[in-house]
């Protein structure tokens, strides 16, 4: 890195995250309590990419979209607050299959999505679109413009991803992933230069499969990761054995990964520097050294708004950066 | 006409409507109250369809398909009943035009017509899917399947149908009428065989212009109208020299047709064999007559479902069908 981009009193820090869904989004809201905004990059899956109704959804953009715009539902950590359903209902009365539940706000991001997509733009054009239109400071970058599609592998043979997540609500044995269109998939524009020049890249506390390995998975993303010199710092989102929510203590049984903050350390080994985890796992500290890896050890529950800055905080300090 | 088309006992009559928006979907719901629904044809207008935010919106046919349906907003005649603007609200957000007012269970409609064009589906098999699944038994035939789309001549040229008349509110004097595409325009597939095979043609009282004008300019609909031998009956749409709702008034001036039943009249006569026009307008009736089309005098007011009922009973009257 040249010295320009190294952080100075009069240059704040430049923070890229590697986001999944509400995990993630979680942990944005703390970070922009404790660095400016606009210095903050989230990098983002778009393996949960999914149609429906002809409209393109991409509901991991949007889950960091909206809680970053103060409009997420509090209580879900996706689609927007207060919102309603009866596009859908409407939708179910035309015999179509209505399990996704999109309400009718959610909805008009879908159609704008959509309408800009078939004009031409890119999903990284779109995301920054709808970003400025709600007043988003925090740069939203899709991993990849390329379309990826996660696939599990169950007893019933190979789901697209919310079949699986949210139709069978993640109810089956996940034998198998795997992220079909990824070979041809490249990073989105910004996304290694983002990369290069941060001070810090924060893997978020989000699915080390099917969310942040599905980004470590874009060629060329990975290597970008293991070629930076400045840290790369992860909150485990493995706390005492399993997760806060979703499906990825399972999911990493069923793959044969250990469900720990341990497990985690060896699916970034090759260019974590640091991990933050959870205070319930202290006793793991010593593993995760052997690993290579640094340790810090901190409350990694997000309950509200403070702890979530202060896990913000923790977190860039272990790059000394605050 | 073979003589197993011809109504008796048993075969209740077959009745084709020709349909603009909100005055034929009216005449329609008095129409269904006293014919089998199962034997009514709705031939609509699409020259008023639009895109917006890339859904496609086919006003007409919605305003007859949700009339039929019973969902329409009673009071403005066109919309669902109760309908929320979420959605519409959002869009705006996303610096969108909001002044034609999609509500949420309305846009559901447009999303699925949409997104069955998109996977190859014509107009009329999209209006047949939305019939079937709102258990419409009226069939609704779009007047083609070829795009036609109306423009206004106006002080400030040629407007799209939808800038004149609802986001200028129809307050622009119209110095001229065209429908963009009608050259190449054919008759919906099922509607040419449904004017001849129908015991009875209604022209309902709709917008002379621009619905039933836009009709009648499909090549081939107007002639199918001059060669049936069984009766074409129209509702006149101008009482006491002005309309009950929308801009046909207006327009005709605009156009130096005479703004009367005489000018209905004189704009139908070609395949017109009865007018039915209302008590107001009954001084009228000699200078119908001498055009060569039949008079009936009636209210021709549609206040509520009596009425209604009233006035289709009235206009099968006029051909011997009740």
């Amino acid at each position: 890195m040249s010295i320009e981009h190294l952080p100075s009193a009069s240059e704040p820090p430049r923070v890229v995250a590697l986001a999944g869904g509400v995990g993630a989004a979680r942990f944005l809201e703390g970070l922009v309590q404790v660095v400016e905004p606009a210095r903050v990059t989230a990098v983002v899956n778009t393996g949960d990419d999914a149609e429906f109704y002809g409209l393109f959804v991409s509901p991991d953009v949007d889950i960091v979209l909206y809680t970053m715009a103060g409009l997420v539902d509090p209580d879900q950590g996706w689609g927007v607050r207060g919102d309603s359903f009866y596009a859908l209902e409407m939708l179910g009365r035309y015999g179509q299959e209505t399990w996704f539940r999109l309400g009718d706000r959610d909805l008009a991001t879908h159609i704008y999505r959509t309408h800009l997509s078939r004009q031409g733009a890119t999903p990284s054009e779109v995301a920054e679109t709808l970003r400025r239109h709600l007043g988003v400071e925090v740069s939203i970058l899709p991993m990849s413009d390329q379309p990826v599609r996660t696939q599990v592998r169950t007893h019933d043979g190979w789901l697209a991803f919310q079949d699986y997540f949210v139709k069978r609500r993640a109810a089956d044995d996940v034998l198998d992933i795997r992220f079909a269109g990824i070979e041809a998939a490249q990073p989105g524009p910004a996304v290694v230069d983002a990369i290069e020049r941060a001070d810090i890249v924060v893997v978020c506390p989000s699915n080390p499969l099917v969310s942040i390995g599905t980004i470590l998975a874009v060629p060329g993303i990975r290597q970008a990761l293991c070629q930076r010199t400045l840290p790369v710092v992860a909150v485990s989102p493995i706390v005492g054995g399993a997760t806060i929510k979703g499906p990825a203590d399972r999911m990493m049984r069923g793959l044969g990964m250990e469900v720990s903050a341990v497990g985690i350390a060896e699916a970034y080994r090759d260019f974590l520097d640091v991990l933050v985890l959870d205070e319930q796992d202290r006793g793991l500290r010593g593993r995760v050294q052997e690993l290579g890896v640094r340790v810090v050890v901190a409350d990694t529950i997000m309950r509200d708004a403070a702890t979530k800055a202060q896990l913000a905080g923790v977190t860039l300090h272990t790059a000394g950066l605050r």
